[in-house]
């Protein structure tokens, strides 16, 4: 038996505990939790075999009551003495895809976000759709492209045409970007007909991971009228192979900055999920941009009982993400569309000026959140390569 | 042993053997196929567990070679004698979704339908918008809720807004619609960073269901700008219960009715992947409409080309709809909302003026294409009853 070490000021403490899908050399997949820089192995912590599944998503399906039962037990665990063979040290093991996807849906929650890129798809008109301010905007992604952080993004090829060409021409994205983002998974899910309602956010919702959600705005601009963006994102969306609980993040839930007009009723309730997660954003290791989630103008809470207030129905792995994290200032944005304005105002990156993405290039979106007595608790981090298309 | 009866005339024939999921009293859900008014149990008749699954996925998964391999035995088996035990009268089973479905995507294929919903969405506008010729606009639909034929469809809440409304208002939505489709299942999936090519079509796609892809105008119209139809679409989209196996469809192919300009090279070949399928619509068991397939400006292959062409991996069980099939002809519309122009014109329905559904609205849609020797294709049916809003 051993302790475990936690390293001073490690966002991994025992008030973070985030679940994650492992493999050690030779060994299946299994879940198992991060602390300092150490994974647990939790089939064997717990004594569960539930945690010997190869996705966290038998787990989630159990529901909240027994998601806190186990954080209860697995805290004291953890603090106590455990199995050394239960124990690996993080740069020893592969991480996986943490859940089985079921739907990939995709907010455009963040007023600034939506208005920058209102008014670089849409020169000239109102920025902001009509419905913006009334309902938190979404639609469904690729859910079989969503892939775990460390995964190469082959550069997507497709049809792209510039306002002054005549015709579409095809062949390799020229305006690849990213989008940083934060995702939540629901563990518990709703029958065909039900709805969720915006104060039940927490008994459905697992946990939450960071998203980048990986743009081809070329290809974007071309596809999306009339039925919204489809090549141009579903070649891939890459997640943080460690789901932060919800019950993490107690302490980071602040008020919505403001909702004018007051939303309909079914979207009241709910604005206390305001979540001051702090992002950052890395290009080839040096930080660009700092998106603030707390600025984001609608709720996840808002965006889960919106996205089944026709009676669509959830399930376990079903994930729903922001959209891109971008607040008021300038290096606050999580798009590079954004931060360097349509690829008019270059960015520096290692002394070179840069627009969008080229082979070669690796991103990298980490993220932290207040926890208990100035503690932070860590989301770890998002990351890719660009690889050459093919 | 005996042998099966096959009433004269029947789609259900030695030609068309679709693949379905049935349970018989008290039974588990297994593989079976339909034979005149019967249907036979798999895995009894070949000896092979593959055909005990629960779904037609591990059967799909084998990919093209086992498919016709099976087919071959298939057609043997039904022209012989067979086990007794293993046949069931259909109207003595349940009928199950046939797959688990991976990601669902939704075309908009058909030139009449999307000239029609731009004259009735964007009035005033061109009603196709300048990609529509040059690539198969799509979008990701909700994968969760697709429901098998004869599930209830419960009316959608939402938000909606009419154009001289200041404010949206929540309520069931007033504009329930159908859409009438053709969806096509893949198979055999394929890696992420790959792509299909146009003329590698029925190496990869198993088969064909026919769609109700139910819509709610109402919601649909206000939230669909910038990111396309989202809450209108995904509370339900009702699908046949028997995979038409591509195979069947041989003497159905015909050429497209043509495309100007010529599209991208990525998108030439698979031209003779038109399909004449005949569609009928009933309402209240009065047939309404008599949407052709032949009449789709593009075609299945050219569909799965470009969903891919991109780089996006594809599942066993991906499902991708053609969107709704409109002929030039007025009874030719696959949507109510084409068929009423947008409710201004109604139709006759037992007797009544009708535009939009009514809670107790029933819906069936059938489908049949031509064999050989004079002989029809049949793809049964998709039907569902509209239930009040929760």
């Amino acid at each position: 038996m051993s302790r475990i070490h936690i390293p001073d000021g490690s966002p991994f403490g025992p008030d973070n505990l985030p679940y994650g899908v492992f493999s050690a050399e030779g060994g299946s997949r299994r879940v198992g939790v991060r602390v300092g820089d150490t994974v647990a192995d939790l089939s064997l912590l717990l004594d569960d075999p539930v945690f010997a599944a190869p996705t966290l998503n038998p787990f989630m399906a159990q529901g909240p009551r027994r998601w806190a039962e186990a954080r209860v037990r697995l805290r004291a665990a953890v603090e106590g003495t455990v199995p050394k063979h239960a124990l690996h040290p993080l740069r020893e093991v592969r991480m996986h895809l943490p859940f089985e996807v079921g739907d990939y849906v995709d907010f455009y929650a963040s007023e600034h976000h939506a208005a920058n890129l209102g008014r670089l798809f849409r020169p000239g008109q109102e920025p902001l759709a009509p419905n913006w301010k009334h309902l938190p905007v979404g639609y469904h992604g690729r859910s079989g492209t969503v892939v775990v952080s460390g995964t190469g993004v082959v550069r997507p090829c497709g049809q792209r045409k510039a306002p002054d060409e005549a015709a579409p021409t095809y062949g390799p994205s020229r305006r690849l970007d990213i989008e940083a983002e934060l995702g939540f998974v629901v563990g518990a899910g709703t029958a065909l007909g039900e709805r969720i309602d915006v104060d039940d956010f927490a008994e459905h919702v697992f946990g939450a991971v960071l998203v980048n959600d990986w743009s081809a705005r070329d290809l974007q601009a071309w596809e999306y009228v009339p039925l919204g963006p489809f090549l141009g994102k579903s070649f891939a969306t890459s997640v943080s192979p460690w789901v932060v609980p919800l019950a993490a993040l107690e302490h980071a839930r602040v008020p919505l900055p403001g909702q004018v007009p007051a939303p309909l009723p079914y979207l009241r309730g709910g604005e206390d999920w305001g979540l001051d997660v702090d992002l950052a954003v890395e290009w080839n290791g040096e930080q660009v941009s700092r998106p603030p989630y707390r600025e984001m103008y609608w709720s996840p809470a808002q965006m889960l009982a919106h996205m089944t207030v026709n009676g669509a129905s959830t399930r376990t792995g079903d994930l729903f993400a922001s959209g891109t994290i971008s607040g008021p200032a300038k290096h606050q944005r999580g798009a590079f569309i954004e931060l360097t304005w349509g690829g008019t105002e270059p960015v520096t990156v290692k002394g070179e000026e840069r627009t969008f993405l080229l082979d070669g290039d690796e991103v990298t979106i980490t993220a932290t959140a207040p926890g208990p007595d100035g503690a932070r608790i860590g989301f770890g981090e998002v990351t890719a390569t660009i690889l050459p298309p093919r």
